[in-house]
Formats: structure tokens, C-alpha cells, sequence
């Protein structure tokens, strides 16, 4: 007998997802699962981007890690609603884990949730969280050759962040193949360069954020 | 019934792993698997690394990756044997896995062998390849937090290889942090700061492997 393990767990993870967006669109909140490898810079572009939209908008973070509370402690200190879940040795969040944590937010007074996963550019791309749009986060410093060679990552995706561009002077890095790159393995997703350390690029993201939160939640 | 799917395969993997060691071991092969995060820079490294090598040492690759050649064809390029495993979507090699791409490897002219692992923190520290040193590659851009963030990775490593120390003047990386974080996680564990862009470091690098490979081949 052949168990086809990864099917069924993936069926379940589906049911969980579908009852999430439908939780989530009742309560007009958008909500972005956040996706990269780790050190991408992630937790500094949450950061900064709650620090920008926080006066307009109440912002919840579910911070996926293995170990440690250092990212939610980090989003925090900046006032957004912030649950840690802990994985222990799992390398991604799936839909169960955001079932968990939602325990902990009080939905009626958010706008806009992020769930930042674990860091791992292969794990997470395969499981729904219940997410309005996936986005993924690329550091220039990780080269060039990342689109190629994680396609399921970079197929799945509606944006990507190209992220600590400030760091372009010192690096081989090509901004131009990159889009090249994204375009051929997923026509549909568009890609932001940008710094989480300069703000650089912020303006589009935000707006980006903006547009979308309005889509789902007119009058 | 609950199926223990995870241990089974652990186990099996062990099965191989030592059958894999036993057989190295018996052809004086000393074998390093080199595992990090996507874009740590283990390939540039690699490359670097053999072409130090290659005058006294007669070196295999074996390259794991979820897509592309991109990275065998950079290590062929360097006149090291070389096999490219694609994993599909799969997150790590595993000791099966390396058994196959022995098949490709003429294992009686070899002094060396490095097994890159696919880009990922998380999923290849459980599984034994076989080899006779674990290594992991942290480049500095990465930042100062992943040692305590993917604690399962750092505690099994026997060498932490601090890459791109060129770009440090331009990040916020703090290296001794680094080295004690680490020996608070793995006492045992040594930590080499190199880049495989300038080459600085890299000396210390040779010496280890040097060492290592004189260990396991006395006359």
C-alpha cells in the first residue's frame, strides 16, 4: 500500500485556507503572506512598512519562525497586534498554524494582517494560508540565479520585493535580468525594487498595499 | 493508526547514510556536505575552493538544486567531476539520493568529494549524507540573527563558514555577536570569516580542509 502522505496533508491544508479567506474578506481585512529565504530582510520591510501605514490602518503580524521571539519582538515595538508562532523544526506555516494564531488577534479591529513565514524559498510556496496574495522577498545580495532555480516559489507569486537595493553598488547583482527572469516564469507578477533600510521604493509599495486593501473592502 | 512517517524516513535515510560512509571511508574520500541559506554563496565559494584544490586534490561535486544546472555547469566550468541533482520540489538531498549520483562519480580517483546541499536552513540538517563534516555557509548580509533563529542547522554543523566579509563595511553585521551566538548554540564549532569574491580567508579555509582530508587518509 502506497500512502500518498503529501496529497492528504496538502487536502487538509486546503479545507483550513478556504475557511480562513472566508473568515477574513467577512471582516474586509487583506491579508499577505510574506515569503522568502532567510535574511531577505523581511522583518525590516515589515517594519517599516507598518511604521508607514499604521496612522491609516490597524496591522496584525503573524510571525513564523523555528525558534526565538527576536521577529515579534521587533514588530512589536512598532504597535502592530503580533503573534509568534514557533514551528520547532517545520520549515513553513500552514493553515492550521494560522487557525492558531488567529486565536490571539482580535479580527475586529484589524485592516490589514501579515503573516510573515518561515524563511525557506522552497517549503512555504505549496501551502495556502487563507491569504488574499502571496509575495515574495528577494535580497539582491542572494544573486541573480534564485528565479531559475526555485520556480515554485517565483511561479506562485503576485509581487516580488527586490529588496536592499542600497546594496547594488557593491554587488554583480542585475536588476533588468531579474525582471527578465520573473517575466518568463510568471508573466502575471510584477516586481518592486526597493530598501527597507533607505526607504527607497516605498512609495510603490505602500501604494501597492493601498490598492489592494481598497479592492476588497469599497464601501 | 498514527503513521510515524517522519522517523521511518529518518531511518531509512541512516540505513543508507552509513552504508554511503563505510563506502567513502573505504576509498579515502573525505566528503563535506555544504548547506545555507539560497544565495549564501556556496557555488562561488566552491568554484573558489576547487580551484585552490584542484593542483593536489582530484575533486567531485555533487549539486543539489530543485531546477536548472546553473550551478554544475559553474563547478564543470572548473574541471571538477560534477553531478547535478534536481530534487523537483523537494527541499534537501537525501543519503538515496547521493547514492544515485555516485553512479556518475568515478569514486577511485577521488581524494574529495563536496556535496552542496539544496538552499535551505531548515530541511537538510536532519539528514545524513553520509559525510564526514557537516558545514554551513551564513553570509553576512543574512544578518546577525540566524544562528539563534534556525537553531537545528547551527547545532549539527562542525563549520560555520562567515561568507562575503567584503560587503561587512556596508551592513550592520556584527561578527563577534556571530562567533559567540554560535558558541552559546555549538561549542564545538568552529567559525572562518572569508569572502569568495576577494578571496580573504580563505587560507584558513584550505588549512581545514587539508587537515581534515590528512585525517581520514594517513599511510
Amino acid at each position: 500500500m502506497r500512502i500518498d502522505v503529501k496529497n492528504s496533508v496538502l487536502a487538509e491544508n486546503q479545507k483550513s485556507a478556504d475557511a480562513l479567506r472566508e473568515m477574513f474578506a467577512k471582516n474586509d481585512i487583506l491579508v499577505l503572506n510574506i515569503m522568502s529565504s532567510p535574511g531577505a530582510g523581511k522583518t525590516s520591510l515589515l517594519v517599516k512598512t507598518i511604521q508607514e501605514l499604521s496612522k491609516e490602518y490597524r496591522i496584525g503580524v503573524i510571525e513564523g519562525d523555528l525558534a526565538t521571539t527576536l521577529d515579534a519582538d521587533r514588530i512589536r515595538a512598532v504597535g502592530a497586534q503580533t503573534v509568534q508562532l514557533n514551528t520547532g523544526g517545520g520549515c513553513h506555516l500552514d493553515a492550521r498554524m494560522v487557525e492558531k494564531a488567529n486565536e490571539h488577534l482580535d479580527m475586529d479591529v484589524l485592516d490589514i494582517l501579515f503573516i510573515e513565514n518561515v524563511g525557506n524559498l522552497v517549503c512555504p510556496s505549496g501551502y495556502d494560508l487563507g491569504q488574499n496574495h502571496k509575495i515574495v522577498v528577494l535580497s539582491v545580495p542572494e544573486g541573480n540565479d534564485k528565479i531559475p532555480k526555485y520556480p515554485h516559489m517565483f511561479r506562485r507569486t503576485e509581487l516580488v520585493l527586490l529588496n536592499k537595493i542600497d546594496l547594488l553598488p557593491y554587488l554583480d547583482f542585475n536588476t533588468e535580468q531579474a525582471a527578465q527572469d520573473l517575466s518568463l516564469l510568471n508573466p502575471s507578477s510584477a516586481i518592486l525594487p526597493l530598501s527597507a533600510k533607505t526607504g527607497e521604493g516605498f512609495d510603490a509599495w505602500i501604494r501597492w498595499i493601498k490598492e489592494k486593501r481598497d479592492a476588497i473592502c469599497r464601501p
